[in-house]
């Protein structure tokens, strides 16, 4: 990229473009709805996140225009000696800018945050179906060590 | 079983035994150290866990003596429409117990406790060695949908 990436928190006006960006994806476009305006528990889901201190969730820009959006969680847990890990989860990069080192940078802003807070991993899951994101995972250093298993609830 | 299974929140004084857990374990047999004491830091994970009202961390006992420990952590998200999600690790049954449906009831007991917290998924990685645990959660109706990814970081 020739254009200067920023990344920065996420605010709450953010909110309809990171809703853009899940839609606008193979699998996201047919779990996410916003044809009717953002649903509330969009922004329901953005104050959550926005008040926890173990939740990060950003914005990536060129020119003050919005082109990817990731969320870190980090967790401690008490194997490894009792360490915190850093999971990072809901990567997209604007559907018409892949493939031009976006998400790559943004990754690495990740890992070196993940670093920063003092975790001992990075780890994210990622669909069976997304062939090409785990080779680009595989090409930033990633291990797919693990099946990554999910269970469905039910509303009651 | 024939006896009961009780789940009761950890308290600072199960260290020792969730310790023991972990590293009782064909993987955690090379990773947790605690012949020479219990390290510092699992007290002071524990710590960080404990005052987390995202994070819970349980014992599972019979006639009070400890037969295995799991960790929940709740995780909103933007995506499925600003889902809140229940990541389930560390889940460890006493080596001399196994097969006796403690960990299937540990895993049900956190699936019903998921959906009271309004949870849309349950979710958890394992290690791809361990082939026996694959099947225990696909019995259980998980869904090995994804790869998991993982990056070890280097201390600085």
């Amino acid at each position: 990229m020739q254009q200067q990436i920023i990344i920065r928190k996420a605010t709450r006006h953010d909110v309809p473009e990171i809703v853009r960006l899940l839609a606008d994806d193979m699998l996201g476009s047919k779990r996410e709805a916003y044809e009717n305006g953002i649903a509330q528990s969009y922004y329901d889901a953005f104050e959550t996140i926005n008040r926890d201190n173990n939740q990060m969730l950003v914005m990536a820009e060129i020119e003050g225009k919005t082109v990817g959006t990731l969320q870190i969680s980090y967790i401690t847990n008490m194997s490894h000696s009792g360490a915190k890990r850093a999971m990072i989860e809901g990567v997209h990069v604007d559907a018409t800018l892949r493939s031009k080192g976006i998400g790559q940078y943004m990754m690495e802003w990740a890992v070196t945050e993940s670093k920063k807070q003092g975790c001992r991993f990075v780890q994210l899951t990622s669909n069976k179906q997304r062939k090409d994101a785990h080779r680009f995972y595989e090409r930033l250093g990633f291990m797919a060590s693990h099946e990554g298993f999910k269970l469905g609830l039910e509303k009651e």
